[in-house]
């Protein structure tokens, strides 16, 4: 049994490198190819056996909510840690990583809500968890008069989230993000009310 | 014969009267209940009888299509003969004219989808009636250096929709269309760039 004693954090290593080489692939091959993935496939890019892929994630569900976990803790990661020139510009900075959080979301989120519905908690909690980290960062550039006062929190995401689900590529969303978020500033910053 | 004569313009004129009572009822009726109102309601509404409703609109599809064609219409007369201060001003009243037409199309287009598809040309056709009465007054905006010029008639549009389709009252809707609205300006006139 002594002898066994040293593989065990080795073989725990290793289940861990599988678990994450399975979430990478699988959040990859969703951003690329959408719903359409299948578990082989991920299973393939991954590099790891069928086995491997069910042991970890029983079926796609549970590799779905993994995913979708994962990117929200990403999330509240970056809002706890991000920087910026100003408050305006690191809450700037949060928006677009919630930007580039969309096309992924769009497939997981999809797809789990074949299986469950919008009011489930897992889909409501951390929905929940990754806009109560951002708060702060609107708080802050609001009480520096960087960001104008008459939207709250939900209400910028709202219209993020919106534009977002609009069928097109990135390139041709951009600038309509970039009216969005210009269109942030304290309106007296700006040339005239209209 | 000859004596019938005098009639016809007069009950020409009555008819009309009757479809016009019969189409603003159903819009206010639309407007405020959504898809559910039913052909009687309208009628009692207009105050015309069940006969005279399907004498004009044989069926509620008949009636829904009059009403998006009317509203598309009065779009259309309004980019001709719209007056602002500026070339912006009177693009943004054009727009706020847009947005009001919302919540109504949201309940005429959403049963007529239920006959048709998105594709069908009567709602293809009239979108893109609307769209091309707009498009000049943009333009002129944008050739007056008073709108953003990384954003096309399209791109703007789609936002004012995206936004629009959100579930919510039009008191909680207004900022999120005055800030597209205020990042419609130049960027250059806008106080950073960020």
């Amino acid at each position: 049994m002594a002898s066994d004693r040293p593989s065990f954090p080795t073989r725990r290593a290793q289940a861990e490198r599988n678990r994450a080489k399975i979430l990478d692939a699988a959040r990859s091959a969703f951003a690329g190819e959408g719903s359409e993935v299948s578990m082989a496939e991920i299973s393939r890019r991954a590099g790891v056996g069928m086995a491997t892929l069910y042991r970890n994630f029983p079926g796609r569900r549970e590799l779905l909510e993994a995913l979708y976990i994962d990117e929200i803790d990403a999330l509240c990661d970056a809002a706890r840690t991000i920087e910026g020139d100003t408050p305006r510009a690191a809450f700037i900075t949060w928006l677009r990583l919630v930007l580039a959080f969309v096309p992924n979301k769009r497939a997981i989120v999809s797809e789990l809500l074949e299986h469950t519905d919008h009011d489930d908690p897992l889909l409501h909690d951390n929905r929940a968890r990754a806009l109560d980290a951002g708060r702060p960062l609107l708080s802050a550039a609001q009480q520096a008069n960087q960001i104008r006062e008459d939207l709250n929190f939900d209400q910028i995401v709202q219209m993020i989230n919106a534009i977002a689900k609009i069928a097109a590529d990135p390139d041709y969303l951009e600038p309509m993000f970039q009216t969005l978020l210009d269109g942030l500033h304290p309106p007296e910053t700006q040339k005239s009310a209209s």
